[in-house]
């Protein structure tokens, strides 16, 4: 009676096992440099095997691993407006500061995918600039409510954000000593009448 | 008697040549997914005939490539001080601009060199924490000049100035809209207490 059940158990934990390696090799290799069969053997199962669960192969392994991790920061950002969504940046950030392996995937992947035939190119393009219109949105928002210091543009103050949260990551990756989500609290508090 | 002469110019051309292919490649697909076979199909010769002028392969490659663009910044910066040397960092900047190669060599590379068993890990992070030490000196030089604004510590305003130099590269190389120079030249100025 357990058959159906214990078999679709079985291969969702499968599935889950293959993003996870999938995950793991891009972060630490890229797209480009990983291979399905490096995949497969971190999992102790044949190539066949991976394309059994991802028939699209290393590209589909890619966007699957992508839309997993964007869906989890977009849902602490859903709903979010004006400062409370500027807060909640800080937050992935603190949180970002524990889980390596994402930011590393992410500086990896966005740096091949400059290359216009990168498979992941519109995606990560597309990724953007929705990231940069929303930050835009929250500092419009927050000027609304009178509550940015006098100058302050929010588009501008978007681009710079998204500047200071990439280079801090950038330099956070290669070792240096700073602290990601207190590098950006006190970067957008430059913006703010009143602190975060 | 124009043999010998002949030759090493010749041998001087083909190195060039190697080296522009290897820049060209590294910039495009990062290190590890590039191969000496393919620098070699691009020059038009033999893997071998690359060997014979980079016996060490394809770390050889790399390290030359790093070392011809690092010397060319390090030439533009030598003997400038304090708001010179923070002028200087602006106008690189704006070299690079027109450089877009550049730039995604150094952003390709440098997140590949993340992984500490990449050939590069050192040197980008001696490169770095040597960038980091310079521009602190010169924030530090500028502070003895009574130049900065109340409250900056050159050290912090050295890292928040390679994040946003780093953070503003990526941005742009994924196709925003920004001005990259004008961009490090303004969050400069608010931490000097006369513009640049």
């Amino acid at each position: 009676m357990t058959g159906t059940r214990g078999a679709y158990r079985k291969t969702a934990q499968r599935r889950e096992q293959i993003l996870d390696a999938a995950f793991t090799l891009f972060a630490k290799n890229g797209y480009t440099a990983s291979s399905v069969n490096e995949i497969a053997r971190m999992v102790g199962i044949s190539q066949t095997g991976v394309l059994h669960h991802f028939a699209g192969g290393k590209l589909a392994l890619l966007t699957a691993v992508l839309q997993q991790r964007d869906a989890l920061a977009e849902e602490n950002l859903r709903g979010k407006t004006g400062r409370d969504f500027l807060a909640t940046l800080v937050e992935i950030s603190r949180i970002q500061a524990t889980q390596r392996g994402v930011v590393q995937l992410y500086r990896n992947l966005s740096t091949e995918a400059v290359d216009p035939e990168h498979p992941a190119h519109e995606y990560f393009r597309d990724r953007l600039s929705r990231i940069a219109d929303a930050v835009t949105q929250a500092f419009t928002e927050v000027l609304e409510q009178d509550g940015l210091t006098p100058g302050t543009e929010p588009r501008e103050a978007s681009l710079s954000t998204l500047a200071m949260t990439e280079g801090l990551e950038a330099l956070w990756l290669q070792g240096m000593d700073v602290d990601m989500a207190e590098g950006i609290r006190l970067f957008i508090n430059g913006y703010l009448t009143r602190a975060l």
